[in-house]
């Protein structure tokens, strides 16, 4: 029987989902936790990978299970053989053909910024520090750039496997709000794929924009020609985490 | 010269602000930078004690100094000897007389309790989850019991070292908020001075209320009679923050 999952994790301490030869990944802690629980090998097939340090509130991810447990339980059963930095939210039967990768349509990452004259201890953690501070007004106009179906091979780092570079994105959103002296910048993208690195190239880029060190011109070049020297830095891991995947049915009732 | 600072914390790694045998405090690693930046050794002195775990937005400590710097540019010379937990927000040359402990008018410290059907990893550095979920307008029928002028040594923890156990509660305010599946609960107090672990046992009252486990006569004789056995659980460190100290005038300019 196949069973779905959300999940959600603090990228702070893995090297990613993807069990990798360095570092501790989400993918084998759980599938140690499905051998804890179950005492079955299994794999844990993920909508997609997450880097190092990338947080998420809403991965999805899928195993087939010889289990005897009312399919809601087994988040339950699995939670006490979980770190602290892992938990599984929800645990469901799998619709038929279900597969949490290649039956994935849209995904929504969110980047968070914040603007503090220096640096917080109590925001670093899930966000990063705009040093140069940061105007939402623009950083929006470069998002705009953005939304449509692009070849984003000059987003994409080196190391991408992905076949097609061609991605379609449905929205940029760029929000801020103030908490106490700190200015947080939400950057809310969905799409329906993201290649490697994808969404922190994009937000580099709005900020370089914002910045005054691109034009809209060259982001525009860039989506036509491919060429990372119109685009900005790629941001760090910790203000990343992807927050939903959606299968365009309601997985858990 | 008197200098003030205002200072930011993530109480995780600490043993809280003051400096004891066991853990590593918030305040001997101010005093560490002070040494390391400037070559002299001398208190730092807050507000008031943080319990360990506790975290801070914006503790405010004073310590004298024989620095040339300009004031402001003080946060700056002590940061880089400052570990990722703490960040010295702002510096100031400190008021005729002032003293960060004795000068405190009014202290806010604000509780954060999120609701969800399972342990999430994004919310427990600095929530902690209220299982039984959590009446937010009963919440606020038990903290209006607390504003005034009042004995709180039902609320005292053993070990503190208060001559006094009155103090006078301005306000104590519930507000919740839904962050997709998770429902975040602040409560946010604010008092001319707080006992040992006060805060977290005013809230653990409010949610016993809210739980039907004590009833507003249970409360409001607490406050009369000092007795224990009609107070709730104090609650973990992690969800309690200071948010700010009040001296009645602007310290940085």
């Amino acid at each position: 029987m196949r069973y779905v999952f959300k999940v959600a994790y603090d990228g702070t301490a893995f090297c990613g989902w993807q069990t990798q030869k360095n570092g501790v990944s989400v993918q084998e802690t759980l599938e140690r936790a499905v051998f804890s629980a179950f005492g079955v090998e299994t794999r844990v097939t993920a909508s997609g990978r997450t880097d190092g340090g990338v947080h998420a509130f809403g991965q999805v991810c899928h195993a087939d299970l010889p289990v005897g447990l009312p399919a809601e339980k087994i988040a339950d059963a699995l939670n006490p053989f979980l770190p602290q930095g892992v938990s599984v939210l929800a645990s469901a039967v799998a619709p038929a053909g279900f597969d949490a990768n290649r039956s994935a349509k849209r995904k929504t990452y969110e980047y968070r910024l914040y603007v503090s004259p220096r640096r917080h201890p109590l925001y670093e953690r899930y966000a990063v520090r705009a040093k140069g501070g940061a105007d939402v007004r623009k950083m929006q106009e470069a998002a705009d750039c953005f939304v449509g179906e692009h070849d984003f091979s000059a987003y994409r780092a080196s190391g991408s496997q992905a076949l097609t570079s061609v991605r379609t994105v449905y929205s940029v959103a760029v929000t801020e709000k103030t908490c106490g002296d700190v200015l947080l910048i939400t950057v809310a993208v969905c799409g329906n794929g993201f290649l490697y690195r994808m969404v922190r190239t994009m937000v580099g880029t709005m900020l370089y924009y914002a910045w005054g060190r691109l034009s809209i011109g060259d982001i525009t070049a860039s989506l036509l020609t491919g060429d990372r020297s119109l685009v900005g830095k790629t941001m760090p891991p910790e203000g990343l985490a992807l927050k939903s995947v959606d299968y365009g049915i309601e997985l858990f009732p």
